[in-house]
C-alpha cells in the first residue's frame, strides 16, 4: 500500500507559516490550517500534495486507497525534545516528604536526590530498562508524539552511561515506523554519587571528555551531546571543555542552562552555536539577545517549574529577544515525571502566557529545531517526510484545551 | 469464581483511620497501609478478610483463587463526586479565543458560554451522547476511578434533562461490575439561553421545581438535586425553595456555592443538611464553621480554578474550620475540560498545600462522603464491598506524583 489520500480532514495544520518564519512570533495564520484539507502520502516519498479537498487533482491520486478523515485533525506529530525516558525507580517518597514539609537536606539524608535515580538505574538490566522505556513510547504514541529526544545521565559511569544509550537505539530500532529518535548523551548530568572534592570533580569530567565522549561517538551511540550547567552542577569552564569537545566529534550541543541560577548558560549556548538552551529560568537578556542571534531554541519546560515550585521562565523577555521557543515535558523521575506533552502546552497557555498557536508551534517546529530536524520534521509540505499524527478531535485546539486528559491521537506514523 | 485472595500485595491502602476521622485533619497514620498486604475477596459479599499476608488465616483461604500483587498498589477505588460528564461539543474554541485576548463579551458574542454546550447537547441523539459518555468512563477506569457522579444541566428543557439522566442510568447498568455511579438532577445549572427577564427566570425555576423535579423522583431518574446558587445565576430563595423541594421528594441535595461570589451558600448549604457544598473559592469563615458542624463536605475543584484563573479555595481557613475536604475533576466542556483526577490530586498538593494523604483521602473517602457513600465506598473494612482499584506501581503516592501522566491502574472492579 504505497500511497494513501487523506480527504475530508476537518482540520489539516501544516504548520507553512511557521517554518517560514523559523518559529518566531506565531500566530492562528502562521499554522496554514486547511478545513476540508487533503493530503496524498507515499509511504516512502512522503508527502506529494496537501490543500483543499475539492482541489485534489484526479490523475494524481489515481490508484491511491482513500481514508476520509472527517472530525478528526492531521496535523505534524509532536516533537518532545528533552526526555530522561530512560530511567529506573520512582521517586513519589520524595516529594511525599517535600510536601509534608521536610527539607532538601532531610530529603537527601533518606537517600533521595538524582542518587536515587542513579542507583535504580545502574540496578536495572538492559532488557527490563528497555521494557519500561517500551511502555512509555506506547503513552507517548497515545498522545500524538513522533519525535522524541532521549537522554543519558542517570548512569554516570561507562557501564550505565552505554546502557541508556543502548536502549535508546533499540527504542529507534523497533518503532523506526513510528517515531523518530534523537539520542542525547548526558555523562555530567551531575556528579556521581558521594562527596567529591574539586579535584574529584575534574577527574571525573576527565573521564566523560577523555574516555566516555569518544565511545559514544565511536559507538554510535547518540546524535548530541548534553551538559548540565548550573550552581552547584557543572561549571562554566567544564561545560565549555565538554561541549567542545563533543563537536569535534561530530555530535550536536545542546544545555541545562540557567535553571538555578543565572551562570550565563544561555551566552554559552550562543556562543557555541548550540541546538538550544534548556529551563533559563534565571537567564539574563544579554543572554538571552545572544542565544536569539545566534538562532538558539529556547526550550521551556512548564512541568518542572511548577514541580519544584521554582517560578516559570521570563516568556515576556524572551520574546522580546526574539527567541524561538519550543516547549517539552522533561519527563524524569525527580523533577518533572510527567511525558504528558499536551498537558506541557495547555500549562503554557494557562500560567505563561501562550496562546494557542505559539504553544502548539513550539511542540512542533519549536522543538524540531531544538532537534535540528526544522528541515523534516514539525510542520508538513510536499517532497518532506515528517511524521505526522491524526487526532480523533475536530481540532488541534482541543488537545490543549484538555489539560491532562487521556490520550487523543488515534495514529501517528 | 467467587473468591479471590490478592495477597503480597505491595501497598494496601485501606484508609481505616480515614473513615474513623470522617475524612478531616489526615495523616499518613490514618491511611493505615498494610506493606506485604492481602484481602480476600468474595465477589457476592466483598471483603471477608484483610491484613499482613503472613497472618492469613489459612483455614479462610482454603479453596480462594490466589493472585500476587507484587509491586502492586490496591487501595479503595477514587471517587469522582463533581462531574458533567453526559456533555456533548467541546468548546476548544473558547478558550483559544480568550488566550488570544477576547473579552468574555467577545466570546458570548460568538456563541459561547454554556448555552454552546447546551445547543450541541440538545442537538445530539441518546444514542450519541451514550457511546460518548461510555468513552469518557473508560477512561476514568484507565485512571482507577470506580465511584463516578454525573450531573444534568446542558438540557435546560425536561426532553433534554432527561435525556442526559437516562445515559447515566444507562451507564449504571453497563458498567455495573466496575463503577458505582450516582446521578443528579442539575435542571437548575443555568437559566436557558436568550435574555430572561426576572419573571421568565422565576418561571423557568417553577417549572424545574414543579414539573421536572417530580418526574425525575417518578422516574428514578436521579439520586441527588443540586443548584448553580451564586451571583448572576440561581438566588437564594430560589435555590432554597429547588433543594427543599428535592428533598421532600426523598433526593439527596448539594450546591454550587460561592464560586464567583459570596452568596451565603455554604450557610445554605449547612442550613439545609445538604451532602456538599462544591467550589466555595469566596465562601466566608461563618458559613464554612457551620457547614463543618452540619457535617457538609466540601468540594474543592482545584482545575477549575486553575482553567479560568481566578485563584484556589481558601484551604488554610477551611482546615481551621475542621471542614472535611473532597477532590474532584468538575469535568465539563467550558471550565474544566479534564476528566483526569490523578492530577487534580497533584494539582492541590502543588498549589494549594495539600500532603498526599489528605488528597488522598480527600479523593477516595471524601469523594463518598460527598455523594452520602461513606458507609460502603472510600474505604476497605472487612464485611463491605467497597470499589476497589489495582494500580500497577508500588504506591498510591506514585498516582499523584506523576501530573497527568496517562493512566496506571490495572483493574476496577
Amino acid at each position: 500500500m504505497p500511497r494513501i489520500l487523506y480527504s475530508d480532514i476537518t482540520e489539516l495544520v501544516t504548520n507553512a507559516g511557521v517554518a517560514r518564519k523559523q518559529g518566531v512570533g506565531i500566530t492562528t495564520e502562521d499554522l496554514g490550517i486547511f478545513n476540508d484539507g487533503a493530503l496524498l502520502w507515499d509511504s516512502s516519498k512522503g508527502i506529494l500534495w496537501l490543500g483543499e479537498t475539492k482541489e485534489i487533482p484526479k490523475t494524481l491520486v489515481r490508484g491511491a486507497k482513500r481514508i476520509r478523515l472527517k472530525g478528526k485533525t492531521l496535523m505534524p506529530a509532536l516533537v518532545d525534545c528533552h526526555t530522561h525516558l530512560a530511567f529506573a525507580g520512582s521517586r513519589h517518597h520524595e516529594f511525599a516528604m517535600r510536601l509534608a514539609g521536610s527539607t532538601y537536606q532531610q530529603i537527601a539524608a533518606a537517600g533521595g536526590g538524582i542518587k536515587n535515580s542513579v542507583a535504580a538505574t545502574r540496578e536495572i538490566s538492559e532488557q527490563d530498562l528497555f521494557k519500561l522505556a517500551c511502555e512509555r513510547v506506547e503513552s507517548y504514541l497515545a498522545l500524538g508524539v513522533g519525535v522524541l529526544e532521549i537522554k543519558s545521565g542517570y548512569g554516570l559511569d561507562w557501564e550505565n552511561e552505554r546502557k541508556q544509550l543502548r536502549v535508546a537505539q533499540k527504542l529507534k530500532r523497533k518503532y523506526a515506523n513510528k517515531i523518530t529518535f534523537q539520542t542525547t548523551f548526558l555523562g555530567a548530568h551531575a556528579f556521581p554519587p558521594g562527596t567529591l572534592t574539586a579535584q574529584q570533580r575534574n577527574a571525573y569530567v576527565d573521564k566523560v571528555v577523555d574516555e566516555m565522549l569518544p565511545q559514544v561517538a565511536k559507538q554510535n551511540l547518540a546524535d548530541a551531546c548534553d551538559v548540565f550547567f548550573d550552581e552547584g552542577y557543572f561549571d562554566l569552564e567544564q561545560s565549555r571543555r565538554l561541549l567542545k569537545a563533543a563537536q569535534k566529534l561530530g555530535l550536536k550541543i545542546k544545555l541545562h542552562a540557567d535553571e538555578l541560577a543565572d551562570v550565563g548558560g544561555a551566552a554559552l549556548a550562543a556562543e557555541l552555536g548550540a541546538l538550544s538552551a534548556d529551563h533559563l529560568l534565571k537567564a539574563n537578556d544579554n543572554g538571552l539577545r545572544a542565544m536569539a542571534e545566534a538562532g538558539v531554541v529556547a526550550v521551556l519546560l512548564p512541568s518542572t517549574a511548577l514541580f519544584l515550585g521554582i517560578g516559570y521562565p521570563p516568556v515576556e523577555r524572551m520574546r522580546r529577544a526574539g527567541l524561538c521557543f519550543a516547549l517539552s515535558t522533561d519527563f524524569n523521575p525527580g523533577s518533572s515525571p510527567t511525558l504528558h506533552l499536551p498537558f506541557i502546552l495547555s500549562l503554557a497557555c494557562l500560567q505563561m502566557g501562550f496562546t494557542m498557536p505559539e504553544a502548539f508551534a513550539a511542540a512542533t517546529f519549536g522543538g524540531a529545531r531544538a532537534l535540528g530536524m526544522q528541515a523534516t520534521q514539525g510542520h508538513l509540505r510536499v517532497g518532506a517526510k515528517p511524521r505526522i499524527a491524526i487526532l480523533d478531535c475536530p481540532s488541534y485546539q482541543a488537545l490543549i484545551s484538555q489539560m491532562a486528559h487521556p490520550g487523543l491521537a488515534e495514529a501517528v506514523f
